[in-house]
């Protein structure tokens, strides 16, 4: 295990009919102007916004709304949001939605305070340790932004996607998980959202760090229980106990619990970030095409995580390391593929002719050569797994 | 699942050399005058006091000490560390120790701003949401007071032991976690411990809530972690790997994360707090003799979560979920006696003729009758269970 430091200081209030308390729990932080940010038509649709409008109201709160955030969210709507919270003089922020959003809301809330341009934060040429507090009324249980302190941005010119990571600056103040609020979630993005929720646990399980017994064994558990809730609410998307369950793991899955202690991988998230940039798909159907096949290539490499995965989380017997991967994998990916209804081939993902050595070029030009700690990644490496998944 | 709350805002810096940042942590806490509290001799032999007072004066922290602090800590020291601490104006606490010695400055520190007697928020005449802060070197993972937003003090007059619980208002700000200092611990302390957070696992486990897949799986995969790990301290005090485990395992078992969304049970922890009240036992060693028999009561009863912890942490394999759970808890039991040679009977914790009846009067007028939520015991069944550990 190597030295960390864990610090999660949001407060989750989770459960049904919590929606109603964003005032009180805004208040409670010393809210007193929000900027409330929204992606589409849905959070307008259902009610959810102008009834957080009233929560907050009621509480004596001010608020501005900024919508239209796009699944894969991009610098534009950030920079406006920037002027817009400067402009009104807002002391915070509250997303109203998923991980576009709040992701969308903490660019907003690092940029406001920063002199210069919030990109710099995203890029590494500034490192950030300030922003004004965000709030959370999640809606999608996936990218797990509600509990994390990350942000993941699209420059729009280039298309360059990538993430901002802080210890704690750009972690929600509170984040409030209403299972029914998830409902109305069509089955491709429920499922999208699992599969986004297991490959951040992936990310952190697929370690070369020995001696890391407790989180391996959390990370397990976490996969088993979203394996064995998932049939349930794509079966029944009313199923309250399920989506229940499904929404605290996709929480769990990625506010640091499962990285405590670990060398992390993300080279998955990062390949992924890159069909998404160029290809516009949503994030968790991309990476169940990805992390199978990122998987087999490390079978026939570094095979011993995979078979403990295989062993562990789906209860494969197979002696040999090998052999005990590759049935882990296939059990993995018929997951994705029958129980979850996604995409596992660029094919499927509507991808005919994908251009590898683009993506490849672009994952190396980002992350650098090699990349990935598992299995450190040169460009024939991830030309292969690319190739893998056609 | 049920609604709940999760706030669990300690910053646990975790590992080798950590010690060493106490100071820079009591300052980014905002810490300028500590009451630093101790226990006996060994935090004073080994010269760790001594380091940590330096720490914090080179960075610029003055500090008062407050040692002598006992296993089953009780309220007189409490008293004269609340009187100290306002004679000095200290405006922080640091505990030096493990859960007897957090918990005392934890009951400083919230009777330092209050004007009545401390005892009121053990007693629920009052309710704690202040307290001065506490900060946290764990020199003894067993309690998991260091993450923890609860207190447990003997009232030294009528040998009362209760708790205290809070939300936040006695979370520790941060806690240094670093395994070496563990490497002394006697193996009997040791033991004790690793019994001690099994058990705050188990009092989570053991729940009537339904559909809790995730709070269980975590539940489940830190029990089967300690289990793997302990055999290696138990081998080799100085496995600092195996300490490493151990140490973040007590953390998490007792943070509120195996909690979330479940009734908690707690009787086993209420009987042994009486027995400990009565006969001065160390209170790790009193659940392992306490927790089989809890079990034993139970597969009568209520097997059905018995069973289910039997086949997830111990692979039992038999089909009747009775057979099944009396097949665990004999594995349980045999951990404790073999594997961490401690005492499963009153016997052999050197009570020869325990007063049943005085311990099952004690807990019910504390506790109530019927007292528990698995299954709730009346006198006739705390009888009962307290017979089956002679």
């Amino acid at each position: 295990m190597e030295n960390f430091t864990y610090w999660a200081p949001t407060k989750y209030v989770f459960g049904r009919d919590t929606e109603s308390r964003v005032g009180e729990l805004a208040a409670s932080f010393g809210m007193k102007k929000i900027l409330v940010v929204y992606g589409g038509g849905s959070a307008v649709r259902s009610g959810l916004l102008g009834r957080v409008e009233k929560y907050l109201a009621d509480a004596g709160i001010e608020a501005v709304s900024l919508g239209g955030v796009k699944p894969n969210p991009e610098d534009d709507l950030v920079y406006k949001g920037i002027d817009l919270a400067r402009a009104e003089g807002v002391d915070s922020m509250i997303a109203v939605g998923g991980g576009s959003v709040i992701d969308t809301a903490k660019a907003i809330a690092v940029g406001v305070p920063y002199q210069g341009d919030f990109w710099d934060f995203y890029s590494g040429k500034a490192k950030a340790t300030t922003a004004l507090p965000v709030g959370v009324v999640l809606t999608i249980p996936a990218a797990g932004s509600e509990g994390s302190g990350n942000s993941v941005i699209t420059k729009r010119e280039g298309r360059i996607k990538t993430g901002l990571r802080t210890e704690s600056a750009l972690r929600p103040r509170f984040a409030v998980l209403d299972p029914v609020l998830t409902f109305t979630l069509p089955p491709y993005q429920t499922a999208s959202g699992i599969s986004d929720m297991m490959a951040h646990i992936m990310e952190r399980y697929f370690s070369n760090t020995p001696d890391v017994e407790v989180t391996d064994r959390l990370c397990e558990g976490l996969l088993r229980a979203i394996i064995e809730e998932s049939p349930k609410v794509m079966a029944n998307p009313e199923d309250y106990q399920a989506r229940a369950n499904i929404m605290w793991a996709g929480t769990l899955a990625h506010n640091g619990i499962c990285g405590c202690g670990r060398q992390e991988e993300w080279t998955s998230h990062a390949m992924e970030h890159e069909i998404s940039a160029v290809y516009g798909v949503t994030h968790g159907a991309g990476l169940a095409v990805v992390f199978p096949a990122w998987l087999r290539f490390m079978a026939d490499r570094n095979p011993g995580k995979v078979a403990q995965f295989a062993r562990r989380v789906f209860s494969v017997e197979a002696h040999d390391d090998r052999a005990a991967a590759l049935e882990g994998i296939l059990a993995l990916q018929t997951f994705f593929s029958d129980t979850l209804n996604l995409p596992v081939s660029f094919a499927a993902l509507g991808i005919e002719n994908p251009d590898i050595d683009l993506l490849s070029d672009r994952l190396h030009a980002l992350k650098g050569n090699p990349t990935g700690s598992y299995y450190p990644l040169t460009p024939a490496d991830s030309r292969m797994i690319y190739q893998m998944m056609l």
